[in-house]
């Protein structure tokens, strides 16, 4: 049986705080279990709100805010944390500099906590994953998976669903190709982003808003590996028709 | 706390079985509770696996089949089971009658259990839950939740995920605008797919392959609501970017 739920009364987390003792003060982890957390809780204790008056917004920029509607400070501070940009219009949807695709750089205006100021993701979240986990197992002495999830939207389907964006000693993908069927035939392509379905239900534990509690425990999963990095999810360009459907699109 | 599990010794279903019955027998089953199911056991208890020899290949089947390297038959089936072509080439990417956008209309050549044959989705699976759950009141006078899952690809990222398909009695979709973030300003845009999260998390309990144990059971979630469909998270033609960049595509 696999059990899970949200971790209660956490601080307001600021700049320098220890995610892992906050975390181990308020539930005793076992081996195996699995802690999930918002992108936004592990940045507000790495780098923190940066201000939006630290972007200074280049004529790219001015220009795509002026047909986005958006604040051209935005858009600067999503620019520069894009290795490409996929889409301008109607929403800026980018690659970021470790191959994680999503709108706006990830970047999050809402539960700041500071008036005009953003919360960009964690730089390198596979580390800052990594990072929690040692520090876990130092003050713990027990060995836990960690990942950290964002929400992004989808293709064809209406809502955001929690995506993981940094994991440390959690399965990322599973692959049954070559393996038999109920029946004894071989399945021939399927490989499962268990990682992202995964990551969706703790975002629904961990829900949004005032009642934000950006942590989850989820025990029983049985999903712990040695290594493993969110690199394994993102597609190949030249695999992606997605991607090149949209490169190639002109617009309406 | 959620809990979660799935069920054990489920029998080979065929064509008319009782799955309601056969849940029942399994699981002492709670007001709240969500069952979740693949689409296959569903199909199966349904219409059960159709010959591909039932489809008869048109000139269009058969120029998609030859580009493709896919049985015309196979190709046939999915074009019967299609509103509308979104891609043809590398892989057939359409949209279903109810307005599901998937590969090869969902139909599946794996685990099918009779050769030569595969299983189509269920024809409108929101009516499959909600029989399963009316059926399910009767026998246990409790009131649970029904989603049916498949998996799907998604943009940028590899691998499949489990996604709702068909629900009855449990929430589809979660609106947090409007409502206040953690310190008290209003969030903007944010609708999160609550029901493909927990479709995903059901996926990773029920596995694919000889070990598949098509049917998971959620308790202690609370997410049931009185009346939904699966409808509410299709994505309407003229919001749907990447559709129309992909219809725009002239392939590579």
């Amino acid at each position: 049986m696999v059990c899970c739920w949200s971790l209660v009364d956490l601080p307001l987390v600021k700049t320098g705080f220890d995610l892992a003792k906050i975390i181990a003060e308020r539930v005793e982890l076992l081996d195996g279990d699995i802690v999930a957390l918002s992108s936004s809780i592990v940045s507000k204790a790495e780098e923190g709100p940066v201000p939006l008056d630290s972007f200074t917004p280049t004529e790219h920029a001015l220009s795509i805010a002026a047909r986005n509607g958006a604040d051209p400070r935005f858009v600067q501070a999503v620019l520069d944390n894009s290795k490409e940009v996929l889409l301008e219009s109607p929403f800026l949807l980018v690659e970021r500099e470790n191959g994680h695709i999503c709108v706006n750089a990830g970047i999050d205006t809402s539960n700041v906590g500071e008036e005009d100021s953003v919360l960009l993701l964690p730089v390198d979240a596979d580390k800052s994953a990594r990072d929690l986990q040692e520090r876990l197992k130092r003050l713990t002495g027990v060995t836990i998976g960690v990942v950290i999830i964002d929400t992004n939207g989808r293709a064809f389907r209406v809502g955001q669903t929690g995506v993981a964006i940094g994991v440390a000693g959690v399965e990322v993908m599973r692959d049954w190709r070559g393996k038999p069927d109920l029946f004894g035939k071989t399945l021939e392509v399927k490989h499962e982003a268990v990682i992202d379905e995964l990551a969706g239900f703790a975002n629904l534990l961990i829900g949004e808003g005032d009642g934000g509690t950006p942590v989850a425990l989820i025990r029983g999963l049985g999903m712990l590996v040695e290594e493993s990095s969110i690199r394994e999810v993102f597609r190949r360009p030249e695999d992606d028709v997605i991607r090149k459907a949209l490169k190639g699109w002109r617009g309406e």
